[in-house]
């Protein structure tokens, strides 16, 4: 580690109070170096299985990251000269070091952002820059990285050693032939990189790949899954095949955390009124809670870990998704509600010790009014992290400041990355050490904790709390 | 008080800036000696008027209180293990030792928790214990505060007088005889112990004893209970039989703060129809709204002040609840509001000077948008302090913070500690004063408000407020 | 600047830990002399129009201030008493100096809020009192306010100079002759202040000056403002007149964000239906959605910066509102959404960087969940600063640590007074800055920015950004 650069600071995200400061470091060296737990997220599984270097540091960089590119776009920068690929056909720019150069004069605008303090974390400890970017030396950072990225030590699976990780959960669709990690048996990192189960376009009949993917799901499993029992033994048999995978955990992304429990005869009509297209907004909401119960169930069958994660408006921006597609920095979170909408899935398995539900949210007003006095009580439930927009110094610390003193630390489940950004993995996980640490070291010294439990709680927070929360349950 | 403790610091949740904690601590030891005034609570009477000692640990201190048995339930241990009657017959443990074992070895749950803070309190002052509570000295506590418990000196009322406190409120139903605030008379402590008068069960018509509560009305009043103006006569006529037993204060704990104003004719009509069960739940909703302006109206008139607690989604887990009962841990948050909610009652009495009506929430998100402007605008309105799952240290913290700029202090009304467990009222208390020491430390050195009015505020936070703010208004 | 006073500290609103409270210090000093931008409040323009001297302090600081009356009100003082103008004929007090007792009297109410901080600097500053307000000293405070405001340097003209004010701009309903606007050419401070074009009147179908207004409209444009078209030009018409007056912005406070996308015959058939007064609530609200949009569309067409100020219930207090009419302190703030409700206008317009929308909230449950993530997309929109109730430090420091993160500082626009007591200006922006440089200081130390950047930043943030922010965009 590079400790006296000038935009990177070892002390970085601590209080300035030297007493707090102190502690927070010393808290801080004790975890340091224990092995990154990134059990959800978005990396491209095939980096691992073909293990090639990548291209350049726009393409690795700028281009997938919409937290980097959507600042830029807010500020009148199109997305056409930033390289986005459009779906329309339209053009746009394809000369890397061009949109280097943009980037590099632009990077004022991300003062005082996560995403600068992950960008510096990367030019500084993975690529090992000394001063920070800007318009004048944007050719000698593209150089540099684009040579580092050149070489063996740079390729996906040595990354994965150099930055000291430990398990890798990716996302892919319940339709997914999971190819990529297939091929990763043999390799060293199958154990390392695994999948997660994520059922949405098979269980939202909104969405416009729905059945679509429900035949596929047929095709897969040799069910019937346009039979309510066939569609769910079709899916039983999916959460399987993720599991021969390596996956302990499914990710369910609604629109809100609606859930329902019908009666049999209710779901095989209301499913069968949605394979006809007979159906409407009310009734998709009514089958998609219903197949957050569903999924609690299997769950409790076959011991794996249910994530959801609600509340964003996804492509609010129509003209552009028309252009460029989803996950182009336009999702919005809304008002979520936890309490009315869980009720239903936890009257039936929310006292179910075997059962984990890990709730996420991006409507910070849920945090001390709802899902903290739920994780309190119900054995199903813990909280997930500070997400998305969340995942930054002063969200993560609104986060321990709400949920701790009524949920306690035991029913959160430690830092989630959720990123497809690889290379910014370990800034992120350092970003959350260390704002743990200044968050415990505060409570030591407002003698709220003591010092010893401080120790011991920043290795579970690191650590524990996220390989423990992570696995099957059975 | 024991100051060189290591699980009890006398600096605790003071600022750890050297300055902020020099006058916190010097703004506390101002107060600290201060009498109790505990406007608002959940005691059970009966332990004053009988004055037996308390049995043992586990019953005192784990059973009643469910800020306590939740935490553990939500990490996987049953309530049965712990002893929680059960309603619906089934087995629960009675062997105290054994759940005082389970607790102590549980008991790292709690770490930063304000619960963990009460009962270190409890430990420390109340017993005299020197070292943290774990498994191995489990037996060691349980036994010495069983002894303590045996002695005359921890008979509840030499408890109160230990503790301290000049004024305990106790909360009873409507139809409550009031039995043993009549036996507290000529034992020295009825002017201590007084009762408030809660009536949500003859005004709710959801609730199950909506009936047979009003005809305990008419029996004990002697009013035609079941006529609109009887049943307001045997309101008023229970009213003034609560104020011969002490009360001051009325409280109501609807799911919202919804008022009504509706004319004499439209009362009788769903008064009528209500107790022909020929109603629906938002004719509920308006029954429930114009009584609480019915009793706004009755406090003008007898000038008991009017406290409103709403926002709680009761028993929201149904297994537990049909195999426990009420008040276990499982009453979680819901969002609220009070502008439109409040607005039929303030157009109606807002502008009186001698109303009194204090109103609480549960949805912080109320603090800045809704409840300090209204409190910082109309006569009639004052608020009450962060609330149960906010009364903790960052609960006040951001209560202090969100409302103080717009509502000034004048329109707070002191703490209330809202418990059950009677051993921790003094904690409760400790923790409110030494954070509002902590927030008017730093208002002085932010130059935000002068040294000398912070003396004078933190004796009105601790004492002056909460008394003045419970007197009746007549 | 007095440096050593009692009640208006040097280094007030820093944070007291040493290291920070230096940097902020010096941060603050090198932009405490910028000059003043105010592009938005509600001065009366006939003051620098007239140039007449103010009267005397208690028609200049109490009567027209609502900050300081509601909060007088809400401790039981009656608004006669304080001297507030009647609408219905009933007595009001007259005796200034009275009412000047009154409020010194009850001075101690305010400790800890913005007006407090705010009278304070003005007492300090601007009349050179070297003791705080009392009862006792009330009768000198008053003497030597008035003595002063007798005198030709506290005439209007001479403030805006005394403070160092560039930039004020006032608000002006849509069908004002700007008279006052019209007066100041030749002055010297035609340059300095100038207007803001608000068109509640005529867009909101729901005022009852509805009718009226359009009547007026036509007079003032000779267009037929009762044909769709013919409204639409007579609004352009009239942008047009209030650019000439120097306006570079536009006002809409509607109750909602909402924004509409109507085809032309869907406006022109409900024009039609709400000019024969053939419509209801839901219809006024897509008229005013629809108005939004309109609005924006000429806002592209003339470079005007759009500003929305939703989310207060106006005239909350009935029987008040009938005695004393609007602005009496009884707005109070409702839950507001932005994601849904700007959704069309974004689709239609969003992408434009030749438009600029600047969005206010009185919900602060909107920063992190809703502004920020659509600020930090959408190149037309920029976040306006915390608003009214929010417009004191704790709110601005609420709202830097909400946005800043997602939105980063660039997608903001400076520090707004919003106010009509001409006064607190100077006071209102030097409380924005020690705050802003408070925020920056801590982002320094706790190594999130660079002092360099920092010392930038706190420039742009008083000045820049302000002055950019609300430049005609085209």
């Amino acid at each position: 580690m590079s400790d006296n650069n000038r935009f990177l600071h070892p002390d970085r995200l601590f209080s300035a109070e030297p007493k707090a400061r102190d502690l927070s470091r010393a808290l801080y060296q004790s975890i340091s170096d224990l092995p990154i737990i990134s059990p959800h997220g978005h990396t491209d599984p095939s980096w691992f299985a073909d293990n090639q270097n990548f291209k350049n540091a726009t393409e690795l960089l700028i281009i997938p990251d919409h937290y980097v590119f959507r600042m830029l776009y807010s500020q009148g920068i199109s997305l056409n000269d930033l390289g986005i690929p459009t779906i329309d056909g339209s053009y746009t720019e394809t000369d890397y070091r061009k949109i280097w150069h943009l980037f590099a004069q632009n990077y004022h605008l991300f003062a005082g952002t996560p995403s600068r303090m992950w960008m510096d974390y990367v030019f500084v400890e993975v690529f090992g820059f000394t001063a920070p970017l800007n318009a004048s030396n944007a050719d000698h950072y593209y150089d540099q990285i684009n040579q580092c990225l050149a070489t063996e030590g740079f390729k996906p699976r040595a990354l994965l050693k150099k930055f000291n990780i430990e398990l890798l959960a990716t996302t892919e669709s319940a339709i997914d032939d999971l190819r990529h990690h297939a091929k990763l048996k043999g390799t060293g990192v199958e154990n390392t990189v695994i999948t997660t189960f994520r059922p949405d376009d098979v269980t939202n009949p909104e969405s416009p790949k729905f059945i679509s993917s429900l035949e596929k799901l047929a095709e897969l499993t040799g069910e019937n899954s346009f039979t309510w029992d066939g569609y769910l033994n079709a899916l039983r048999n999916r959460r399987a095949f993720f599991r021969d995978h390596g996956a302990t955990a499914t990710d369910h992304g609604h629109a809100t955390p609606r859930t329902e429990d019908l009666t049999k005869a209710e779901c095989e009509q209301l499913f069968s009124r949605i394979l006809a297209g007979d159906f409407d907004a009310a009734d998709a909401e009514t089958f998609r809670g219903q197949m957050l119960t569903e999924m609690a169930g299997m769950s409790l069958e076959d011991g794996m870990v249910m994530q959801i994660h609600p509340g964003s408006f996804r492509n609010h921006n129509t003209p552009l998704f028309r252009q460029f597609g989803a996950d182009k920095g336009a999702d919005i979170p809304v008002r979520a509600e936890f309490v009315n909408n869980l009720q239903p899935l936890m009257a039936k398995y929310g006292n179910e010790k075997n059962l984990r539900i890990i709730l996420f949210t991006l409507d910070e007003s849920n945090y001390t009014r709802e899902l903290a006095p739920l994780a309190g009580h119900y054995p199903s439930l813990k909280l997930g992290p500070a997400w998305w927009f969340h995942d930054s110094p002063e969200g993560m610390l609104r986060y321990r400041h709400s949920v701790t003193e009524t949920a306690g630390f035991y029913n959160t489940v430690g830092f989630n990355d959720d990123t497809r950004a690889f290379l910014s993995i370990p800034a992120r996980h350092d970003v959350a050490r260390r704002i743990d640490c200044r968050f415990l070291a505060n409570m030591v010294l407002e003698h709220r904790i003591s010092e010893d439990d401080a120790y011991s709680l920043a290795k579970d927070l690191t650590y524990n709390l996220a390989k423990n929360g992570y696995q099957k349950t059975l």
